[in-house]
């Protein structure tokens, strides 16, 4: 972990002499630190990016080939019913999945749509008939399946989509069906070439009733690899990324399986065709059977955060040795890293990975004691559990994008070449801000969520309850206060309570103002698509205040153990504050002079972690190996490049 | 033009009948219209985009097969010197480049290395004894050239790149020499498999003195395409996008040149080794040099124009047919540019592309006046044209980034499939934010000339000139102003004047602010470097004002030809403005109060331009051929999708 620092910056006191410092690791590492050591230790050494070069068909090889290798290191396994072989580790399996993305995100996505869709599909969603036949073929990987729920026409109002499964109770079977060419199911990883059977999300229909999206298990392919008779497979082609992914359309032409292909844990149907679920609401029969799938959108936050930290990394140490003009006053190059503007691009965005990385932690934890072996219903728990996923997805997702974005182009145009590893992160890593829900479409759902409780915290405190909420008396009165005087911030903006009065403040502010609008929705005749739609960005606003909050305040549950984890976390308060500071001068809570001091402070906060930087990007412990590329030579203590054969020179014909 | 809007928002009297109103695309298409008439005409018949899947090999012979072609159209010879059978007609041959943009940008860039760059320096910093000898060969594209300036260890900090060029009077010769690893030539386009000849960039030595960076005619390889002795040439191999270029390193090992191989225009040497030239400073000789090169820069922002634009096509089109969510009171679903939220992502982007395209157009004009056939010498035009130019490219090729992302995750997971077109556009552009001047570094060049300006301009209208400018009484004055109540801006935000005084204040108040920051860096023994550096966001903030600004009022100086025109100038204005608000009410223009109204002018301005979003697009006149691709069947009036032959459907081995 030691370096040879180009430039002596460090400051004395940032660690007092005789105070050991916590390892940054062990609390970036969290919980299941044993498990990210394993797979650092197994896998680290596996040199797992693939030729740029390699055509679509080899890539995809490679990486069934990897996800093989995968089955057989049992890994898998252990996110699974322990009554069947697994492990019963839901979050150890869900942190070393996300680990995947300091290697290949192809693989990452392959494993995840084998084991963590289709296989918590069969898991969730399935009971001990659909367990006993096929969840140690889907652990092993004898079993390769997919999850067909999008649909051409649909695929963020999944609830509306149009595939359907009509039972007949003469045969005892369903008959899946595409009604329109917009019931396709789209971008299907693993229906290309791979998967033998498919998780399909279907209206189930009974004697001319619907009762709502469940998920069937339908063979699409024989064991040659053929599709079934009335199965029409098709390859989504070529993508911007994730190529070792086998993407393709499912059409099905009223296709039958048996009643027993219906996984009917939330809902079943005998063989007579009467309907029977535990759940009544067909609404919220649908929700609950997509909370057990919320595993797959912190998995995907999850690979989002290490592919953010790895070109993190890779900028880090590049900028820590590329020297770029001179010092005019010592005639010596200045190592890039060292101008502000540089410092700028990366800190805060490192400091926010940092603050993400710990949320994350924190959200896999809720999770595993939610969803692990033996843990009871809770239905509270689960609910927030689901709002901070999808929250954490979008904004983390989002923020991947940007930093891999902003990394790529700090190194300039040897971040532009495959061989320097930003361009496979950055293409893979683009659809994760639409997929596994929109982004914006999800804090929508974020937004709706916090919404409702804070109705409901409103009517608790309330006696007159509800009544009163929608007068709006209660809403005003909070939107009023934040008007006056006494509540601007004069404190040392640098000061831990002071950020989290100020981020606290608006999630309050922003939730209270969207409920007193929403109000208007519930009048009489009321245009509740307009009032909705107009308030959309409000809304949207509301729901990243709420996620700001969120990981905030996981961030600061740890950043006390370690005095640069204490700057870390200033620094990502700060530029959350500062990225709205206009906000907060425009409801009061800050002067325009004081936001000023913001910018100041994040703009010395860049100094004084720039010392640390290289410190703060090793401590993600992503195996060296997995970093090794042309762009880091530079380290080798000389601009020296890389000893390069002559190329092959192609004649032109 | 006509088409079905699938709900009538279309404001009555926004265009009063009786009215014709000002064709769009006149008023874009500007001075060369009819040579943009002409390229839609010859060209967008050609089916541009390649296989996702080719090869890198396949793929860039395709493009030198494309480069062929334009060639023997004799559309490159129109920019070149009419002695020599070109057309003398820069601006129309920037315009008609910028267009391929449309098309497929590794074309455009090939096409920019051979005539732009290499026929580019050969034109103007070669003489008649180069021109006599190669310009016809480079016009024909019989003589394949590549341009090498940019080094492994010097890509921005061209002036001290390391290669040397070093004159030997015994045998007339300059020996061309890659002195250590961090000289070699860098990221060269053509250099890994087609061009013949480099331009070569190194420090002239004559008698033991250097005289600055010069530019040599370099052979590299012979007919047959082998490299020439002494030359190593090696393969960048594949990059994030462009693969239809061959990029490529070069490694000089004591080449050989004739004295004549250096292109004279500024400077020469003797048989003797008598070095002369017509400008004594190699500083300012320098960025003369490059000065005459600015053409590079200026079709680079071109081609990203163009590249934003056919995104905002394809993503403002699918959005004006997508349908997603009922609406609760209809049960009809909600065509997703009605959100507001989509209206917003896809709107003010729009509005600022027009901006962005307006104010191309009138950088091509005034360097087609200062550089064309006949000019004469204008140093300040020069200068200005240099400013604009570095500001418009760094502004203009984020404004893309930003674009083409957005647009991509506005049509999901269809914008993530490379048949829709929207991966190649995303992915080839990445790289303009950081080739021809990487942004940040052009920024701060901006912030220079501007600050170098502001000072003289001070100087110019006080007296006392310098030594008061320098002493900070006029700098403190302006910034004090800034200050003082009278300044909140109090008009009608919506109003032309109001946002032109905003921008333009902004501009002054950070360039007098920062001019005061500055002349700390002038007091004896200032730590020039810590100054010019603790400033670095400060000049950024500078620059971007001033090129918003220009941007402005370029836009402004047409927009009162249509309404439409003019509401999109509001939405540029109003959301310039919106971004940067906080800004605005930090520095005492605006009111908290006031910064709402603005953002809620954006939210109106959407609604208003959303039902001419289609007409907005269709202006761009970009071949519908270009646009052709699956994501935009549901114009054809239902939501089916192409009809897809079963896909081939691989076995698992």
């Amino acid at each position: 972990m030691t370096e040879a620092r180009p430039t002596d910056l460090r400051p004395t006191g940032l660690r007092p002499t005789g105070l050991r410092p916590t390892d940054l690791r062990t609390v970036l590492d969290g919980r299941w630190a044993a498990v990210r050591d394993e797979v650092r230790a197994e896998m680290g050494g596996l040199k797992l990016d693939p030729d740029p070069d390699a055509s679509t068909e080899e890539y995809r090889a490679q990486i069934a080939e990897a996800v093989r290798m995968l089955a057989d290191s049992g890994r898998p396994h252990r996110g699974f019913d322990p009554a069947y072989g697994g492990g019963g580790d839901v979050g150890g399996v869900v942190t070393s999945f996300a680990m995947l993305g300091y290697g290949d995100l192809s693989l990452l996505v392959k494993a995840g749509v084998q084991w963590g869709l289709f296989g918590g599909a069969l898991q969730a969603l399935g009971t001990a008939r659909h367990h006993d036949r096929y969840l140690r073929d889907t652990m092993d990987g004898t079993l390769l399946g997919c999850f067909a729920m999008t649909e051409t026409g649909h695929g963020s109002d999944v609830q509306h989509l149009r595939t359907t499964a009509t039972y007949d109770p003469a045969t005892q079977e369903f008959e899946i069906h595409t009604p329109e060419p917009g019931a396709r199911k789209d971008y299907i990883g693993g229906a290309a070439r791979d998967a033998r059977m498919a998780a399909v999300f279907a209206q189930l229909v009974t004697d001319g009733t619907g009762h709502g999206v469940h998920a069937f298990l339908v063979p699409i392919r024989d064991e040659d690899g053929a599709a079934l008779p009335g199965v029409t497979i098709s390859d989504c082609g070529v993508k911007a990324g994730l190529n070792g992914v086998d993407n393709g359309r499912l059409v099905f032409d009223r296709v039958r399986v048996p009643r027993e292909a219906l996984l009917n844990r939330f809902g079943d149907v005998a063989p007579d065709g009467t309907y029977s679920s535990s759940i009544d609401n067909e609404t919220r029969r649908f929700f609950t059977m997509l909370g057990t799938l919320v595993r797959g959108r912190i998995s995907v936050a999850g690979g989002a955060g290490s592919a953010a930290e790895k070109a993190l990394a890779l900028a880090v140490r590049y900028g820590n040795t590329r020297r770029q003009f001179a010092n005019p006053a010592t005639g010596e190059e200045v190592v890039v890293l060292d101008y502000l503007v540089h410092q700028r691009k990366l800190l805060p965005l490192l400091a926010t990975t940092y603050a993400l990385h710990v949320a994350q932690n924190d959200l896999v934890e809720r999770m595993h004691e939610l969803q692990g072996a033996g843990a009871e219903a809770d239905e509270a728990g689960q609910r927030e559990l689901e709002t901070r996923a999808a929250g954490i997805k979008a904004i983390g997702t989002w923020h991947a994008t940007r930093t891999i974005q902003t990394c790529r182009e700090a190194c300039g145009g040897a971040g532009y070449l495959a061989e320097n590893l930003l361009p496979a992160l950055k293409a893979d890593t683009d659809v994760f801000t639409t997929f596994e829900g929109d982004n914006t479409v999800l804090l929508q759902l974020v937004a709706k969520t916090i919404l409702s409780d804070y109705g409901k915290g409103v009517a608790r405190l309330d006696l007159l309850g509800k009544a009163r909420f929608a007068a709006g008396i209660v809403a005003d009165a909070v939107v009023e206060r934040t008007g006056v005087r006494p509540l601007i911030e004069r404190g040392d903006v640098r000061d831990t309570a002071v950020q989290r009065r100020l981020i606290a403040a608006r999630e309050q502010h922003l939730l209270a103002s969207a409920a007193q609008r929403m109000r208007k929705a519930l009048a009489p005749g009321a245009d509740q698509f307009a009032i909705f739609n107009g308030a959309q960005d409000h809304l949207l606003a509301a729901a990243r205040a709420y996620v700001d909050r969120v990981v905030f305040d996981a961030f600061a549950a740890v950043a006390d153990r370690d005095p640069l984890l204490g700057r870390l976390l200033a620094l990502h308060g700060l530029s959350t504050i500062e990225a709205d500071r206009a906000w907060f001068v425009e409801h009061g809570y800050l002067t325009a002079a004081r936001t000023k001091a913001v910018t100041g402070a994040v703009n010395a906060l860049c100094g004084e972690l720039r010392p640390h930087a290289r410190e703060l990007v090793d401590a993600f412990g992503i195996p060296e190996n997995w970093l090794d590329c042309p762009l880091l030579d530079g380290e080798r203590g000389t601009a020296e490049p890389r000893t390069e054969a002559p190329a092959e020179l192609s004649a032109v014909g």
